[in-house]
């Protein structure tokens, strides 16, 4: 492809991607393929290049009607995963660009840009200023996720419960780990990972707001004191995945403080929201955190993958995570005047992400985002009083923002038939979890071309198919 | 941004990315900036959003200058990362979707055309039958980076050699590891994140060739057997970092089979190299491998992220990756009829990456990375002939494929002082490695815009340097 192709086919894509959000709606939310359906539509061999035309052709008749539409705004299942268009655009550069990230002298400015954008969006979100990358101990960068998040604080937490020893030793058997059964499974997934199987992890018990009790965690560490296992790392969740709901940070970070744990706070889908003021409730505690992650990927438009980490103790980041071989030592990394974000996360090689960005916030800035959450939070308000209104249906749990967990009183079998009934009709689609002892169906609004009507209309859709 | 406004700002930032690419060879290599100089042309705090015009002056003012430019054709320093103009539309459709493939129901499309891109790439690589999806009990994924393969086969290997209690009972205290000193840091880091500290890593020794010797790797397996402890993962690189080194796959693969241990092939860089048959002897026992990872981001133009990691054995890798909670679990899934990526992998979130081969071996096919692998290697070649002939100089190891390691005679400070002197020109970059116990200036002939004029003056600038 030259540099003339390049160009058309760039514009015609440009415009498809136009297309393409214009008509989601028109599609079916849930893919209506069965396995295996689309792979069968590409030939089992690699041929020869048929061209840029072919592609585009086999784009809409292949690839499109194997997607379930994210952007569609019948969406209400999992969590969101907006893409906003000036999040797209910066994708494009960040490809066209293909410098790599890995240290400082890989390429500068992809460093920089990041630094500035984290302690931008560390303002933003009205953080504590020990997370700043001017601050004395803290810092942040951009992961891939908040389950890369979760397993780096959980690796710089090992570090420092074990004194760096782990790193020689390979002795984690005595370390221990706690969050409630809400907490979400890259948790248990980053721990085992990191070496601390699941006869480590405690299930701290919750209320009935499915949040953790402090008092259960107290217990829980000083059972494990006395048995001569170390407490090392807890997880306190802003915004489970299960019900969104909010673990008290600050009664868990006085206990982490007072007992030596880390205290990572996973706040990956609702944390996002204290871009408006009134939100900033949601960051209460947060002082008492040694790491923290939020993903802009989810509600505020910035494309898939960008997570903000930030920790309150990069040391024992870089503790965790740095090795030095000479073929990347670096003069300006060895006086210590830069950041070399390898150092902060799993991987070497990283994409110039920071350029999302950027790029919302000097087109969009914050406001749509804002708009976005406020609406989202009012129309959960106005389902739940639909909900509460039809005497078929029950609310699961509190829904301070924007998840609402309903079912059916008839059962747990009528709630899963529920949401497979509703799916399969192509125009809204829900995720099923499990609530205490009860299905529940997840009426998630985050997508950011939902409007009212819609949710009315996916409301309606439930009714209809609950008789 | 509008769909009016994305249509005008795409167009134009496709048409701004086909000048940076027509323009870089006039911009230095390595950016000239001092540390800190890119973040002090951006706001402290974040302001009003300013719109799309200022933020193109200042991708311009503030991005460029402070970029170290991989696409540059003086770009000799560590690894290439070329991107594509196929692979840089695909990320574009990716973004543009913005659909997840965690799970086959996520977004199926993603899942199945993935499956078939990995098929078609091990066939295209001539990779052994037991990595392709139709096997008894092996497939492949597309992983970020070579780091993240790596650590992937260790917890699936971890998982293999404690039959699985390792989930449960955090003991990975006599599990030992093997590569040379010459492997990817990513292998120690992998290691260390997995809970196998330095000290239950073996460095074994290579020979003059800085090839692993697998006389030395069964001593160490023994002397590791006597000592109660229980080996467990070896390495073998096929074109190591520093040198690209061949490890004889074969002899290990061997030794790992007779010995039980999971045998991992890094050949990030050099593994794509087998696009052309005639250099298929790279994958000389590669049947005896556990699992395999080649980037298509560095030498294939595929923009980074895109590794291609490939197991003979899915079931440890589920065994060490699948954590199902309630809110994942689908029907498709629970029939075993669909693949869910995300238990390949450690973040549950992906992106379409798949698209980036896709659109690459629909248009372009393999053809133009063939040629350009073929006349890599013709010039490493002829630089090496240069190399000899100037008695200042000399080859420090062998350079089978498209990477030559030279130095001054005149000792370590000369050569480390001339790569220095030859960054600051601006026209060329190269990196400093130490092999054996001689610093070393790492020419890596990988860029796809290179030319062999464009060799011949980096060598004559070193030539002139040297004075």
């Amino acid at each position: 492809m030259d540099a003339a192709e390049f160009r058309a086919h760039g514009h015609r894509l440009i415009d498809w991607i136009i297309d393409y959000h214009q008509q989601v709606a028109s599609l079916p939310v849930q893919a209506q393929v069965a396995p295996g359906e689309t792979a069968a539509k590409l030939p089992e061999h690699p041929g020869a290049p048929d061209g840029f035309d072919a592609l585009l052709v086999d784009l809409d008749r292949v690839v499109v009607p194997g997607l379930t539409n994210w952007q569609h705004p019948g969406f209400f299942a999992w969590f969101p995963a907006n893409t906003g268009y000036p999040a797209i655009l910066a994708e494009l550069v960040s490809a066209g660009l293909g410098v790599q990230g890995m240290s400082w002298a890989s390429s500068p400015a992809v460093t920089e840009v990041e630094t500035r954008m984290m302690d931008w969006m560390a303002e933003l979100l009205g953080l504590p200023d020990g997370f700043r990358s001017a601050s004395a101990s803290g810092g942040g960068v951009i992961q891939g996720s908040a389950s890369e998040a979760t397993l780096t604080s959980i690796l710089a937490a090992r570090y420092r419960a074990t004194g760096g020893s782990v790193n020689a030793d390979s002795d984690t058997t005595k370390l221990v780990a706690y969050a409630t059964g809400q907490a979400h499974s890259s948790i248990e997934k980053g721990l085992r990972i990191a070496g601390i199987g699941t006869d480590h992890v405690r299930v701290v018990p919750h209320d009935a707001n499915f949040a953790m009790r402090p008092d259960a965690l107290a217990e829980a560490i000083a059972a494990d004191r006395a048995a001569g296992l170390v407490p090392f790392w807890v997880c306190a969740t802003v915004g489970t995945t299960n019900s969104l709901a909010v673990d008290p940070v600050r009664a868990v970070g006085e206990i982490a403080r007072q007992e030596g744990l880390w205290l990572h706070v996973d706040a990956a889908m609702a944390g996002i929201a204290t871009l408006c003021p009134e939100l900033r409730w949601l960051n209460d505690g947060l002082e008492l955190a040694d790491s923290y992650g939020t993903n802009p990927h989810k509600w505020m438009g910035v494309t898939f993958d960008c997570n903000l980490f930030y920790t309150a103790d990069r040391a024992s980041l870089l503790g965790a995570l740095s090795i030095l071989p000479e073929y990347l030592r670096t003069a300006a990394a060895e006086t210590g005047a830069v950041i070399d974000y390898r150092d902060w996360q799993v991987p070497l090689g990283r994409r110039f992400r920071a350029l999302k960005l950027w790029f919302t916030l000097r087109t969009d800035g914050v406001g749509p985002a804002q708009a976005m959450i406020r609406d989202h939070l009012a129309w959960t308000s106005e389902l739940a009083a639909w909900v509460a209104a039809d005497e078929r249906f029950e609310i699961l749990a509190p829904h301070p923002l924007n998840l609402l967990c309903l079912a059916l009183r008839a059962g747990d079998d009528a709630t899963t038939a529920l949401i497979e009934r509703a799916n399969a009709t192509g125009t809204a689609m829900f995720t099923r979890t499990v609530l205490g002892d009860r299905v529940a169906l997840r009426f998630s609004i985050g997508a950011r071309s939902t409007t009212l009507d819609g949710v009315r209309s996916a409301w309606r859709l439930l009714q209809d198919l609950a008789n």
